[in-house]
């Protein structure tokens, strides 16, 4: 049986292999006229590997090895255990109103794409409020003991998490860091200089360059272009990034390269024992977003990480030339308020996500419809970030994500930063981090993050590994003492 | 019957779609170490779509629709004859063979990439043989009432072509190319001036206006870069093209890029007619060897054309302004032996298949083995094209397709140059080729090669469409008269 069940993942897998391949020559390569082709062969495979999935065969096996834990090691176990899940998940839903919503989703964000382009809310509002219908009522169907409806729907991305630890989150976060952003924006910021025409191909080079040295393995991946950036892995012997290059701002490229960067070491670094199993891949969204933030953030706009580095960045980027390493340092941590999430600064990223967070906890608990969210975004804008869109495009319509179906999605976002910033103060107990940036020792905190969390790939949840790492689950506190002290010091505030 | 039918050529067809772009990405992305497990998924979706094509269910539905012909359509007839063809060809190989064979040939190409490093051709010799016997054992399963049995071997990959045609195509290129090669190389050639240091960047920009004045769509295509140029078509929206570019050499990749555009050209040209049948693609290797060497050669090595463009070319390749058009002409024409095929010049080239030929021809009909093919090897290459290599891996072994498992492969080459020729010799006599050229309509060009030859696919064989278009089968006559006016223009001769 256990035999079978290998035998029926490795199929799994190599229809997912060439998914993944397929996915990332859409983004990376596929001629405009050719991608209408190429999402035909997509469907026809997500097809077969649904079958496959779901297939009466496939789920007696699971039930019969669920049922014999003694045939199985830890490894195995695990897999029983997530794929019981998910399972368990596609059970209850009547396949017809899930073939329904993946329809609507796709619709909508056509309608969304339109939409923001023509500035025009409307065209796809009532589509979004049945969006959300749909993850209503499919939460429903998931609910099992969850105190709120909210959290059946927070489960799918973050395992664990539920709506009381996240109110808890941002109810910090508003306390501390919104008066924090008032008294930097009080004080003022520096004039950029680092917004300079710079040739894409020494760009291009730069960003190979910073690759090597953060550790990442081109032997087992690739770095391509594509307009929106992301991480893939294939396999642990064959992760891809992209990355996105702008003439004039050479910095944008820089930060999104490291950000993947480290999404690409934390699948390079699954342990070998995964191999071949279905939790040979990186852990919950949360997790993953924390080690790509950690790396953008903490570490690649940190002093220390400049400090070792910067006499040689000046041959790709010639700004630096004329550039000072302390005028540079705060130059890449300003703190502005701004209206689009993506182009956020570190400190004021999480407001944007508590702004999604308290709208989608809203509509999910039906105090709200989507009926007047430009209204309600506007509002909340103002009050967390400072500033409020004139034009929706660059509110409520500017993330793909909701009209794309993904309700429960934005919050990992925030969440990445905190796990990020609470893994960072146990590393600094157990090594001198800024002495092994200053001297380039990139390295040793690869490895360091490579033994406590990258090998675990799935095998670990995310609440797991956080306490065994740690020492307790999320805490707040750790993030915004992180994003106090070092902003309060470059902004020379008394806190 | 006729919609299960197409909705197994659906399927089918969606597998070869998926394995292209694995092919596609292997050759231009894959990191190295991941090479390995994306084999292991061609593998697994070349073993689903080999399952389809040889399923008894797919077998019977051929037999049954060939039984009843006066239900089909014209394009229905011609792809059941296709696969007819193809599965009577696999029913009389034993699987257990084949598998035998594809093994060796896997083996065999992995000695010969080690044979060839270490320019030791006695690690192979014997495997290659036994690659010969297969080929020759399968042969034998597939005759006929070939006269020769060489004949079962060609009709692989150009159908109907016989020994005979090919001894006669020969005969003429020994008795005619063979002393314009001793005349030329008595004249002596022009010191070179093209291979001059040129910028990557600036190299690839050229080739993309070239692309795009040669009429590529790149709306329906891509051109990437690796390391043996070639051309691959998902779908005639999606035709990809490799080149490969030479810092110190930039008219090596000018050539490759407009070679596979040739290629391309042909591929987004097939007629929205066979738009989901198993025609809907190049035909034989022949013809599409005609259409990339007639762009590469007849257009791209003539005056008119680089006339029609010159002025445009020095901004990006720096050389051609201190360089005339004449010069330039007679730059890109050099006729000099070489060793190396692939390198061969317009006038040479057809001399290296010539050995190729003789010699597999010989294996073939047992006249000789592979124990003494590098003396053989030296002496044809001296004979014909008046060079011999000293190490056997500028000789027998350059090329891959014999350790490959490909015989009876390399005549196509020939024949491409032959059929672009008469082809060229009809098309002259429809249209002014020379004023077109160096008015810049190229389009003119396209249209009446897509009219021809290119929208019928594989609905019609190669030896129909060069009778339709030339009005005549295959001649050698054209490719003399043509390479004897050219090149006796180009180094004055009288003859």
């Amino acid at each position: 049986m256990l035999k079978q069940f290998r035998s029926k993942i490795e199929e799994k897998k190599k229809i997912e292999g060439a998914l993944g391949i397929l996915e990332w020559d859409l983004e990376t390569c596929t001629p405009k006229k050719g991608q209408q082709h190429l999402s035909e062969i997509v469907g026809y495979l997500t097809m077969k590997e649904y079958e496959i999935s779901t297939s009466k065969e496939f789920r007696d096996m699971i039930e019969t090895l669920k049922e014999n834990p003694e045939k199985l090691n830890e490894i195995e176990k695990k897999e029983i255990e997530v794929l019981s899940c998910e399972i368990e998940k596609i059970k209850n839903i009547p396949p017809e109103e899930y073939q329904k919503f993946s329809e609507l989703a796709v619709t909508t964000q056509g309608l969304w794409e339109e939409a923001k382009v023509t500035n025009n809310y409307n065209l796809y509002k009532d589509k979004l409020q049945q969006i959300f219908d749909f993850n209503i009522k499919f939460a429903q169907y998931n609910r099992k003991d969850e105190k709120n409806l909210y959290d059946v729907i927070l489960d799918d991305y973050e395992r664990g998490m539920t709506t009381e630890k996240l109110d808890e989150f941002f109810k910090a976060l508003k306390k501390e860091i919104v008066p924090l952003l008032h008294k930097i924006v009080a004080k003022g910021n520096p004039s950029r200089k680092l917004m300079t025409s710079t040739p894409v191909e020494s760009q291009k080079k730069f960003n190979r360059v910073l690759g090597e040295y953060l550790g990442f393995d081109f032997d087992r991946g690739v770095v391509r272009e594509s307009e929106h950036p992301f991480t893939l892995n294939i396999d642990k012997n064959d992760v891809r990034l992209t990355t996105k290059y702008m003439e004039n701002n050479p910095f944008s490229g820089v930060f999104s390269t490291i950000h993947e960067t480290g999404h690409g070491i934390y699948e390079q670094q699954i342990g070998d024992e995964l191999k071949g199993t279905i939790l040979a891949c990186g852990g919950s969204m949360g997790i993953h977003e924390s080690q790509s933030r950690f790396y953008e953030n903490i570490i690649g706009r940190s002093r220390s990480f400049w400090k070792g580095i910067y006499s040689k960045v000046a041959e790709y980027i010639p700004v630096l030339a004329n550039t000072s390493l302390d005028e540079f340092y705060k130059e890449i941590n300003i703190v502005e308020p701004s209206l689009i999430r993506t182009e956020a600064d570190e400190l004021t990223y999480s407001l944007h996500i508590m702004v999604r967070y308290e709208i989608e906890k809203a509509i999910v608990e039906r105090k709200i419809t989507t009926e007047n969210l430009p209204e309600i975004w506007r509002e909340k804008m103002l009050e967390y970030v400072g500033v409020a869109p004139e034009k929706d495009s660059e509110g409520v319509m500017q993330d793909v994500h909701w009209a794309g179906g993904l309700v429960g999605y934005f919050p990992s976002y925030a969440l990445g930063s905190a796990y990020a910033a609470q893994i960072f103060n146990t590393m600094k107990k157990e090594i001198d981090v800024d002495k092994i940036l200053e001297s380039g020792e990139l390295y040793k905190i690869k490895e360091w993050l490579g033994k406590k969390i990258h090998r675990f790939g799935r095998f670990k949840e995310t609440e797991e590994i956080i306490k065994e790492v740690t020492g307790e689950g999320l805490n707040p506190k750790y993030y915004i003492e992180y994003l106090k002290e070092k902003y309060s010091k470059i902004y020379d505030l008394d806190i």
